[in-house]
């Protein structure tokens, strides 16, 4: 047994109840393992209204010019450009008012709306304030250079400009111009399937306990990462959860929350290592140590701590990146960044990545809590997080850190 | 006429068409009517896993400490911390192990799991590396200070702590610390209903028109704005639609797209001023000028242009604030903002709020087409936008501007 990555799975190896983690996987390597299982699931075709935040399946390039012929920038009247060289309110230029279908005849013109072709020889457009229809005519009091108020073919896009990255959602304008360009159907990444086993309360905790922190937050962690929760078992025994959720169709992974310590009802490592292989267990984070993960069934399977705060730091590196990896997006953490000075010392362990939660004061980046008590509330109260490496025991005031903003 | 906000209702005064804006709003003035008339929803009350993303009714606050009672921050052995002094490996305290239910007895120890109350007298927690069960005894190995690995009451949260503002959408890590304090219900004010009405694509376009871009985009910028679109009609004449959202049960905001300018077809400000008030038309804003506002029934109507990009930069100040003031949000432009150089000259005019979309070469802010006639195509490729007052002409190379953000 190296540095833990590799217990043999089975009760006796793997039961650290009782006893502690004598050895904890690095972070580096617990991420290293979700990189190496989370692959990339295939591509099913959605409506062009529900591709927006979705991920390409390949980057998409326009297939012809847009717009595909020269056409009015504005509503006015479309002309040949020449024959208002001289016009003015003195001497205006009357022109006769034609079909915009038909080519321009000489000393014609066609009222067009904006967006609409060009009729075959204007070169320009008229808006109101230049031209005003008199009867059957309009009268031109000013001269329009070519090329004024038209759009030219390709003039927004040629063909085989790129509309759309593979590696980030799609945004809602681009959503928008797929649709103008005719696009009906986007081919995009299968949203990732969780199958989501929260453990219930601890009994004698003497307040409504973890467990019930877990349904909402997860099922919102892991929507906004791309994926969709096809099962969420809250209360179940992990110890049944586990292998039910292993063998139900349809998952990409299975997260199940809770019962990874060491106390002597923290059976989720157990269970997992009897449906299949427990790899880690106990990893060098704070808060969220007790994590663990490892495949059954050909599944994987991600174990979070049953603390709120645990759970949701757990999440974001190793279960997140699972998801976000699973459905083509950027596997690194999706908060905002800034860079930001320390304020007020935060301390951390070496050799243990620190999740801190951290407030702005005046600016600067202040510790909320400790990393091992603060709570789900020190997040709830945070403008966001710093992650101490394992190298540190911490910043002092005047360091300049990554503040990852919630 | 002052400066056009009040023309008088009735087709006369409102027909724009073949004649063209001869006056327009100033963005703050379209901006105040909005904010007059904009007024913040009532409550409804929603299960704490929906309340994600929504606006607290009132601002929420805890209860009762949090955790109501000491208790174990770790898995371990608790114990009083007077009776581990002088314990090692050589010298180990031995202690017996009793119900944690139970007062704690002298010279008794319980086993306690994270989270679970920690019984009457126990002061610390004994991890396993310092304690180690044989047979009905514990060996203590190590003393341990007062207070260590627990957590005390209201560690987390003191009776009366904020739990989620008013102000802004509760985060998926305060539902998580709502449930875990027992609260299942939250009061968070309604999602504002939009009856949105999308004129089809004009003809002779030549392409897919700008309607087939409205629908998708401008129903994923009010949901992101924390709407809902309750009836969509795209296609459908807007002469007819308008009266008919205007009519229909169970909206708070009607917007229409398309058939804004001055073409002859263009018949939304008039079937506005039909259904009620059109009170303004045309608005010193590049793209999105043809914008108009006003109310029918009681209810609030936003006219959008037809043009895509149009469209998008008037629903993200005019519309979207609108949503955004009826759910509680705050109604300044949601995208988050930088502060950037700019590499290459902004073209804009006086007397006109530009809306430039801009991408980022080299960090500095680099303008993407013309306002005008950039199209969604620009937007797609841009890194966010900058907005120009109608004072500047511009911005030249080497100026700070804040960079609203894709």
């Amino acid at each position: 047994m190296s540095v833990g990555e590799r217990r043999p799975p089975g009760a006796g190896g793997n039961d650290i109840r009782l006893r502690g983690f004598d050895d904890r996987v690095t972070v580096e390597r617990a991420l290293a393992w979700v990189d190496r299982h989370a692959a990339r699931l295939g591509a099913v075709e959605v409506g062009v209204a529900e591709s927006v935040g979705r991920i390409p399946a390949t980057p998409l390039a326009a297939l012809a010019d847009y717009p595909p012929v020269d056409r009015a920038g504005e509503d006015g009247y479309a002309v040949r450009s020449d024959v208002t060289v001289g016009a003015s309110a003195y001497n205006p230029v009357l022109l006769r008012i034609q079909d915009a279908a038909d080519p321009l005849h000489f000393g014609g013109t066609a009222l067009v709306a904006a967006g609409e072709a060009l009729p075959r020889g204007a070169d320009a457009i008229l808006g109101f304030d230049a031209a005003q229809a008199v009867g059957p005519t309009v009268e031109v009091i000013a001269p329009v250079a070519a090329g004024m108020g038209v759009e030219r073919a390709g003039q927004q896009l040629h063909a085989g400009a790129s509309l759309a990255s593979a590696v980030r959602p799609i945004r809602l304008h681009e959503a928008g111009l797929l649709a103008s360009l005719g696009i009906d159907r986007v081919s995009v990444l299968a949203r990732p399937r969780v199958w989501l086993a929260v453990a219930g309360a601890k009994p004698g905790a003497g307040a409504r306990a973890a467990g019930d922190a877990h349904g909402p937050m997860l099922r919102a962690l892991i929507e906004r990462d791309g994926g969709t929760v096809e099962v969420s078992e809250t209360g179940a025994s992990v110890r049944d959860a586990i292998p039910r959720g292993v063998g139900a169709p349809g998952a990409d992974l299975v997260i199940a929350t809770g019962r990874t310590g060491t106390g002597p009802d923290d059976e989720a490592p157990l269970a997992l290592a009897e449906a299949g292989e427990l790899v880690i267990h106990g990893i060098a984070l704070r808060p969220g140590g007790s994590s663990g993960m490892g495949l059954a069934g050909g599944l994987p399977v991600i174990l979070l701590p049953g603390d709120p705060l645990a759970c949701l730091c757990a999440y974001e590196l190793f279960a997140g990146r699972f998801v976000r990896r699973l459905g083509g997006r950027d596997p690194g953490l999706p908060h905002a960044t800034r860079e930001a000075e320390v304020g007020r010392k935060i301390v951390s362990a070496v050799g243990f990545v620190d999740v801190c939660q951290v407030r702005l004061v005046a600016g600067r980046v202040e510790p909320i809590g400790v990393a091992e008590f603060g709570g789900l509330a020190s997040a709830a109260g945070a403008d966001g997080f710093v992650v101490v490496p394992a190298a540190l025991e911490g910043y002092a005031p005047g360091a300049r850190v990554t503040l990852y903003t919630y």
